[in-house]
């Protein structure tokens, strides 16, 4: 079966340096500030990024060394399907986040509402839009 | 530099089997039925996942062969950076959308809102949470 490979494209840097500080969502990070540093080699892609007062943020989760198809959710105590979790220790461990696009300084995104633990690696960014991605 | 693996965790079948077929977005898929097959060993990572009217998933373009740092959006003719737009063409190769969970059975759910081609490589799949994903 295919494995496909994921080169980083960057960096996130938040006030999160350890597992247990980082909260467990974006809507509970209380607007905490983080820095995205892109790649020289990918700076090209961020241009009109400036558009967007939201960006969807596809990260590696790098710190979860294995993965559990039962995890528990903050909401309950009875553990349900990894799949129906954001739990980061996923089969592959990607996070998902909607961040809010403060400034673009060259290859620097300052952005608010940050969840992910510092150092995380980056993947993807996106344009959140708001009537594509509202349901 | 790390390098990441994804092992796809099952396939999405649309009715969109080539390039050009598959519409823009999900809001332009006129509520197209699709069916989301995941390997059994992902099986019981599912539970719970009927909970939840919408899901997130994460999938693989594998048939995006190589990736461009500018890109059209639909709305305009000038280019753009390929993170400022949903072009299948990115540095990862990977899409995002929100889908309508109609059914769960087994191994299979039932879906709606489809925008992929089939055959699509599942890679992860997280509920969407209204009050943590609306902006």
């Amino acid at each position: 079966m295919a494995v496909y490979k994921i080169n980083p494209i960057g960096r996130i840097r938040t006030p999160y340096k350890e597992r247990g500080q980082a909260p467990r969502q974006t809507i509970y990070s209380d607007g905490a500030e983080g820095i995205i540093e892109i790649y020289n080699k990918y700076l090209e892609g961020l241009e009109g990024i400036e558009l967007y007062n939201h960006i969807i943020v596809l990260f590696y989760f790098d710190r979860s060394k294995k993965y559990d198809l039962k995890a528990r959710p903050p909401s309950s105590n009875r553990p349900r399907g990894v799949f129906a979790t954001r739990s980061p220790y996923r089969p592959n461990n990607i996070g998902f986040s909607i961040l809010r696009l403060e400034k673009v300084e060259g290859n620097v995104l300052k952005v608010r509402d940050v969840d992910m633990l510092d150092r995380t690696p980056l993947i993807d960014i996106k344009p959140y839009v708001e009537k594509l991605d509202k349901k």
